[in-house]
Order: C-alpha cells, then structure tokens, then sequence
C-alpha cells in the first residue's frame, strides 16, 4: 500500500471555548490562548483514565476549517517573508490540517478534560490525547 | 457538526526505514532509533521548501499496524503496571491511531527528507509534517 489508501480519523471528542473566530484566536497556545474543555464521546471515554490534574498532554485536533489545498504560505500571515512550504511552518492550511496542542490538564471530570492553553476554537474536533512521555518515563524523571 | 463527522487523511509520504517489524521496534525516538527517509508525494513536494538540514520537525504517522478498538492498555506491555487509558500513554493501539516523532533532519533531496530518529516501521504512512515551532519565534530564539 506504502501511502495510496486513504484514513478515515474517528473524532473522539471536541473542543469548547470562549474562542469562536480562527481569525481572532491566538496563533499558538503560548500566544495568550485560553483554559477550555474538551468533550470526551461517551465511546472513547475509558482511553482517558488515568489522565490526572497537572498532567501535561497533547491534544490533537481536525482543524476544520482549514484549507487542504495550500501548500505554501507566508510565515504568520506576514507578507515580508517568503512564500515558505507549509511543512517547514505550523500554519493550519495543510494538506491534512491536523493540529498539535501541548496542554495543561486542569481538571478530570465525567467525560471531560479542562485543560490550558488552547487555541483552537469552539467546535474543534478532537482526534486524539497522548501523554508527552510514556508515564514509566515521566515517573522516572519526576524521581530524578 | 461537532464531532460527528469523519475525516479523511491523504497520505503526503511514506517512512523508509530499516525497521521492518513492529515488534523490534524502538517504542519512541529517543530508544536507539535509526535514521530513516521520508519520500514525499509528488503532489506535496512544494510543501516541503523551505525545509532546512539541521531542522527539528514533528512528523505525524499514521500507525498503520495499530489496533483501533484498544481504549486501555498495560503501559509499555508491562503486565506489573495496571490498565491505563490509552490516552494517558503513547501506546499505538488508541482509537485513531497517529505517531509524533520529534526528528531532526539530516539532508533534503529531490522529493525526500531524511531524518533522525524515527522509530515508525517501513511503509509507515506519513500524514503530516510541521516545524517545531514557528520559524519567526525559532529565528527570535536564535537571536537570544
């Protein structure tokens, strides 16, 4: 097959926040982004026990409303810098918009994660959760 | 639509590696992983310009040997270690099932990034790439 099927991504949840407008949303989580919750599907929600307050996770989402045929941009929208293939930036237009979001989990609730910061927007989906490190790893550090 | 709908990933690329079996594997990068090649789709190529030797980047994988109706696992198959939802942990087996590898890139060619190190198997599919962070902030760190 070797790359000419095709993935069908299952979301496995969904982001809501105060942010309603992509073009009013911080560009990275970094930039001011909010604290928001994320919707566990009532399917998915054994995947997510385990996950405890002050844990750091990353979110992966479906930037909907992204475009797929852009395939360069200009860095952060600034016309002053050359046009820059999208896989060497983090713009959202992207063949297969996914975005990564580092987060801070804040509270562990019934189907649910409040976590911060977050840039995406309401209404976001949700593909996936991980931890940053394998946990045998985070524990070993913590220990160190 | 929150969440209900289903989203189609095109493979941009495909891993080629040494690691040809799942099992033996390295379960993250940074455990004795080898270097591997990302040839890129001819349609995607464009995308890749501005990619530079010595570059960190996330590539995003898709796990295509993974199970997808895994939702808690023993962490790293350690039986000793209680069932955890996948999404607490960096298993492959998780619902929608795609790999972050945090690689630095060694040489780019004609249609292809090669890289280090990658612990995802031959004839992964690769579904993204992205810088590890916005070139202007990567550059203002630099300038620090």
């Amino acid at each position: 097959m070797d790359g000419d099927e095709r993935y069908v991504l299952e979301p496995i949840g969904v982001v809501r926040s105060r942010l309603t407008d992509r073009a009013r949303a911080p560009r990275q989580g970094d930039e001011g982004a909010p604290e928001a919750v994320i919707e566990l599907h009532p399917s998915v929600r054994a995947a997510a026990d385990g996950i405890e307050p002050g844990q750091e996770l990353i979110l992966v989402t479906w930037l909907h409303e992204a475009a797929r045929d852009v395939l360069k941009v200009h860095p952060r929208d600034d016309r002053d810098r050359p046009l820059t293939g999208v896989f060497a930036t983090r713009s959202a237009d992207r063949p297969n918009p996914l975005g990564l979001h580092r987060v801070t989990v804040l509270e562990v609730g019934e189907g649910m994660l409040r976590v911060s910061p977050l840039e995406a927007i309401d209404g976001t989906p949700v593909v996936d959760v991980k931890s940053t490190l394998a946990p045998r790893r985070q524990r070993d550090e913590q220990a160190t």
